[in-house]
């Protein structure tokens, strides 16, 4: 009865934590939410009164404008023209997997990968073939050869605080995988949704500024340096992908809301923008910080990680590969949520034995709390001979 | 490189007429564009401070009772558990189309129907059987042979002032609808965006409101009673169906703007609600009346109509089949946008000589001076002899 791909809609697993994260009481490491406190309050002055009709499929020429101001800024060659905003990023997500995939099609991630782009790809079908993120980023030379063996045609990466593993790839990583796909012709779909979320001194130039001929998609958010209620992002793409993404967008939910575009707008002209970012910034940086020493605490002797450059995770390696998934029913029950690593990694490539924390929502006392929960289950799970 | 349903995306004939009707100077009879006048000014006072956070992928609590509440009263047995809030009416057709549509799968519309519905469904691969459209809907005798034959097991359907050509369907109608849907299995998704703007006294009671076994999906607007620009629209459906339509509207944009949510939601709840709506059919009935007179004026002679007893269009059947689609690029040059009736039709029931106008959106002078110019053009292009 129902179309063959609804076979692919992934376990609710997801959507179980997130549900239970938001328990009264939860102290939760699970989402990406930004910390309540760090959101603005909204300014609905001055929005012009036709954003309560239907507006272009594009998005609003304003907001288009100053997003494509802002990316050229970043070193995209663009004009307003490429810019389509969309109904947050997973809707990107989901329009390129429209443009680009059918049962079988094979693509290339990192592994581990974001847990909900991954799920889109594959309900459209996609293969996705992993490459091992690494502390610089992937290889770049293994590119050439995964696509090659795949016939993978399309990359999705997260180059800058990637999610799960808060990797920033270096300078000279960047260059070479830009190098590389305009080598081979594949399409680079980068997704950048932390890099305003900065803690330290690094390179984010965006792959998407060092291409010189492949097609590519260039992907940003408003949600977590801003607010993700309006859900507005946006899609900056290579001119011959753009009539095709508008299309879709439009096939899609004809346009994106418009008050949510106004208000992305206004904080992106913001004068004060950099005042706000600076004080989220420093607001981050202690959560982390606070994590960070939580965790040498409850987890010193169990796993390894680093504090993360930017975004909003740490990402631990357990001393002993164990299935991490097992140990949720319980955490759940116990008042704790967190994202098993294993759900991060495409089927082509599993691994166990990972933990993604976020830092930005729990509270100094509840990270304390809840790692201390979560590292004795963890510790009780290891082998008892682990190094 | 692209996928293969991209081959599949239709021509841009739709958003080249509706981006040119936005050109100033143009009269616009083409769009279904809610009046300017008759826009509500947004009232932002009293949004809970966490609509900036993200939310749940079915829609704010609050809104999906009051939707639930008010489907029980159009006779809908539903609770709150079967509400899903979506991105406007568009993004459940995707969700829809996402559900049950591969490459191939038949399903039943009707003919003429809603073409950016129609779209959707083509674009996923849906091979449309279209039933002829009768004064009081589709005649539902022909339902068990049209779903037998071609194997459809789904039926999208707008009984209450369809789009595009304004018929309401009558009581007995309906009942035969959910009765044959019922001994068929057949699923029926009823599109029901206008059912708010009526201007006659006509059975309205959802089709869905009178099955009693087989499968439903119905769904509701905020863009033509309220407001287009929050893009917040709602999704009711069979409790089987409701997990996978959560987790599908999940993978599309995690959930709809929470802002425009709670417009929604007070506007729902509001008072003022009936005498709102009551102002807002006064000014349609005088347009569309004004409407009529223009037409008896410079179609008279050329065309057939009724004046439709509710939504945002008439349907004219001209005295001679012509295609009217090569008439727009000189009509639009002159001014004045409308829409070929052609384009309606699914490809497996084709029709000429039929055109659909907006009369929401034009003064009464703009119709007159519009509609001379059309019916001019459309008098040159008739066969000489015509009746």
């Amino acid at each position: 009865m129902f179309s063959e791909r609804i076979e692919r809609l992934t376990s609710s697993l997801v959507r179980d934590i997130l549900e239970a994260s938001q328990q009264p009481g939860m102290i939760s490491f699970a989402g990406g939410l930004p910390a309540p406190d760090e959101l603005p309050t909204p300014d609905w002055s001055g929005i012009p009164a036709s954003a309560a009709q239907y507006g272009p499929s594009e998005g609003e020429p304003e907001l288009r404008e100053a997003v494509a101001a802002n990316a050229r800024g970043l070193g995209i060659a663009c004009d307003t023209s490429q810019v389509l905003v969309v109904s947050g990023s997973q809707q990107g997500i989901d329009l390129v997997a429209k443009l680009f995939i059918d049962p079988g099609t094979p693509m290339i991630t990192e592994a581990p990968t974001y847990l909900a782009a991954l799920q889109a790809f594959e309900f459209f079908g996609a293969r996705c073939h992993g490459i091992p993120l690494e502390p610089g980023g992937i290889d770049p030379a293994r590119l050439p050869g995964t696509a090659r063996s795949t016939g993978a045609r399309l990359a999705y990466l997260i180059p800058t605080f990637q999610n799960p593993s808060g990797t920033c790839y270096s300078a000279e990583t960047r260059t070479a995988v830009a190098r590389a796909a305009d080598e081979l012709g594949l399409t680079i779909f980068e997704d950048d949704p932390y890099r305003e979320l900065v803690y330290a001194p690094v390179d984010r130039t965006p792959i998407c500024a060092r291409l010189e001929r492949t097609s590519w998609i260039y992907q940003g958010s408003f949600s977590k340096s801003f607010m993700p209620g309006i859900r507005v992002g946006y899609v900056i793409a290579s001119p011959d992908l753009m009539p095709h993404l508008v299309r879709l967008k439009q096939a899609t939910d004809l346009h994106t809301n418009r008050f949510g575009q106004w208000l992305a707008y206004r904080q992106l002209v913001d004068l004060n923008l950099g005042v706000r970012l600076e004080h989220l910034r420093t607001a981050y940086v202690a959560k982390r910080d606070a994590m960070d020493a939580a965790l040498t605490e409850h987890f010193g002797e169990l796993a390894e990680w680093t504090a993360p450059p930017g975004g909003l995770f740490f990402w631990l390696r357990l001393h002993g590969g164990i299935d991490t998934r097992p140990l949720l029913p319980e955490m759940l029950e116990r008042g704790v949520a967190f994202m098993p690593g294993e759900v991060f990694f495409p089927a082509t490539a599993p691994a166990t034995g990972y933990v993604r924390l976020n830092f930005s929502h729990a509270t100094p006392e509840q990270m304390d709390r809840g790692l201390a929960v979560l590292g004795t289950a963890v510790s009780g799970a290891l082998p008892a001979a682990h190094p």
